[in-house]
């Protein structure tokens, strides 16, 4: 893909790249507040103008007119799927594969939960004992890891990578499961999912894919690369909302023998039948356990349905213009200052947010922030900054570099003691 | 408590009591459908009219405008547990000993990991492997006991009773844990928590309460009880609305000792420092795991707000009245009827909804339904009646019977293929 960015010399030239982008029509469809340049929607997407509508929908007439019957009349029951069924074209599953609900730790929880039976269960695997995963994974990750397998106490242990190229060597038959983060929350580095995918399968590993900061970021294909389970959330570039339910993506091939311990009655063959012993229903809706919070999970469609008008390929083609652009314009504009681009530069190896070091990363956020650049801070000393092709325009990545260029060169930054971050 | 409805002979009577009831006003308070008498506030409450006011400022204000600060400005990160600290008092709780998260089947599966770990830790009761519960408890209960215990596959297994005066000798010394639901979802039955709990710990064993069915329905006093853990959800007599995130309440005494494989950032004792290992946090948050869907979690508090005007011994009295009437007009006025009382009589046996069986029960619901009087089915033949002090009118209590009444009288029911029914 050929870099856009290279060439731009003023905010004039962003303006033009404004003009002549394809996706800049779906901007008009969210909600920003005036006089801030969001660049943390890899963090918490914006609020699409539908949100509201649907939400006083499900609140004022499913809720408060047809209460109890809605369960039914307005499909409530069925909305973890029929929702799933909406984001699977993004990440490349098919139909009946893909469930909202829950969170993402929880998600993940029943994911590796059930590869790891899966692979207990089979003579070829059963001894395998180690879950490979990268030290600089997002640490939840790391912690239901710990979680289950201590409860399991069947003699699991972690095995973390320090780098990407590790993995070639650190997966080997004694791995019984592979998981990874598909873009990096920290550094924005994204994997090479077909590569990891094939190399774990041929030592006979099972892979789980967190996709929390690629779903609906970059194409992806879940199905196409032979992935065996993937967990995501909703309310980054999937605009859900706050909090908005997670996904899990089991596919056809795997969902028979997909076992997990959170049995509920959302995933029970005959949920109303009342039986008195767990029997899993066959298809995708064995990864639901219990009920569901409506409000917020309705709240997911209106962000799905703004990439019905745009493609994966488009928004990831604006993605790389806009962190391409974001990186030139840093080192160029502010090269003076000690600031580290942490991010890969290759386009094959980048999400579609852009980190940078700087020793007094947390104070230049904070002054970022109190001029209306919204980026945010991470562990140790890192700067930040989520491009949502949605809605982030060229003009913003101009303005915001032009934000950090006048804080570092006038020193406008003052350290802060209290330090709040949210991934 | 004296029976207020005994001597009930017309509508006018119920008329009176309304005018009489000290928590008439309430019912202005909820948004409540023209025409609808609405008996399944036990199954989903009624919205109260707060709640799309907070939606809308949680949506438009919080989420819209000040996107990724309200992690802290608007205190999402927090709400968990102030939210928990507002409901403490419903149940006999102190604060800091309750959080609102999840559903109600994962809180109960991090309440079932915990106790069973507290007994397998201790010598004494290392070799406990029985777990007692009702085979009439709500399904998803005993599947989530079968769901963990399967994983741990370390001989526990389940003791179903059939009624609870069989626990006195269920309950011995192979028991590690008693797991009940307070008010049972079908029967409306309500077990003495302290007498059963009692039953428990003479025997050594702890135990976990469901309060689906009771809390916001009735007085509940977990710590005078001695209670060890207990989990319930919100959207019934709480009208935190459809689905929204469950409660789980856990004892200073205990947390401590509480431990459970669900190990997720939230309930970590330094979110936010991104440590490569999980560190319980030492209070009630540890019970937290992923981030919560904020705005049903939001909508949880008018809900809440509602009872601080009034007390549960009040909501109690009207609840039995309520109760007392419906069964007193419903033997009288369809005596000719095949119609069971299936709830106990006794006040103290009873939950705060009713069930009656009939041959034609599920063609007489929807009957009902198609009148505009809500109850619903539960399989097997149980024709369920909820009574919600909060908003349910006597007057209601009297049109219900007599749109039953008329119905049986003249046969206005048919049979129908398709039943759906949640709880």
């Amino acid at each position: 893909m050929k870099p856009t960015a290279m060439h731009i010399a003023s905010r004039n030239d962003c303006l033009t790249l404004d003009q002549q982008d394809p996706l800049a029509a779906l901007r008009q469809e969210f909600s920003l507040p005036e006089g801030v340049i969001y660049l943390d929607g890899n963090s918490l997407g914006a609020m699409p103008k539908a949100s509201l509508t649907r939400a006083q929908q499900v609140i004022q007439a499913e809720w408060g007119k047809d209460l109890i019957k809605s369960w039914n009349t307005a499909g409530w029951f069925d909305l973890p799927s029929r929702l799933g069924n909406l984001l699977a074209p993004l990440i490349g599953a098919e139909t009946d594969e893909v469930v909202i609900t829950d969170s993402t730790s929880i998600n993940l929880f029943k994911a590796i939960a059930a590869a790891l039976h899966m692979q207990a269960s089979q003579a070829a695997t059963a001894q395998r004992k180690v879950i490979v995963t990268e030290r600089s994974n997002f640490p939840t990750d790391i912690y239901v890891v710990e979680g289950l397998t201590r409860w399991l106490d069947q003699g699991y242990r972690l095995h973390l990578v320090d780098s990407a190229e590790e993995l070639a060597t650190a997966i080997n038959t004694d791995t019984a499961l592979v998981m990874l983060t598909h873009v990096n929350y920290r550094s924005g580095a994204l994997l090479d999912m077909e590569a990891i995918t094939a190399l774990a399968h041929n030592q006979g590993a099972l892979i789980v894919w967190d996709l929390a900061h690629s779903a609906g970021a970059l194409p992806i294909q879940l199905n196409q690369a032979k992935a065996d389970f993937a967990v995501g959330c909703t309310y980054k570039y999937l605009n859900g909302g706050p909090g908005s339910p997670a996904f899990i993506w089991v596919p056809k091939r795997h969902q028979a023998a997909f076992h997990h311990p959170l049995s509920g009655w959302w995933g029970h063959a005959a949920p109303f039948a009342m039986d008195a012993s767990f029997t899993a229903t066959p298809g995708i809706r064995r990864a639901l356990c219990g009920t569901q919070p409506m409000v917020s999970l309705a709240m997911v469609e209106p962000g799905l349905n703004l990439f019905t008008s745009t493609s994966m390929d488009a928004v990831r083609h604006k993605s790389l213009a806009l962190t391409d652009l974001f990186i030139e314009l840093v080192e160029s504009r502010c090269q003076s200052h000690p600031l580290q681009l942490v991010t890969p530069r290759a386009h094959a190896q980048r999400g579609s947010h852009v980190s940078f070091t700087h020793p007094h990363a947390y104070a230049v956020i904070q002054a970022l922030i109190g001029r209306g650049i919204i980026g945010d801070y991470r562990e140790p000393g890192i700067m930040r900054f989520g491009f949502t092709p949605l809605y982030t325009q060229f003009c913003d990545v101009w303005d915001a570099v032009e934000g950090l260029r006048d804080i570092l060169d006038n020193e406008a930054y003052s350290p802060d003691a209290e330090r709040h971050a949210v991934t």
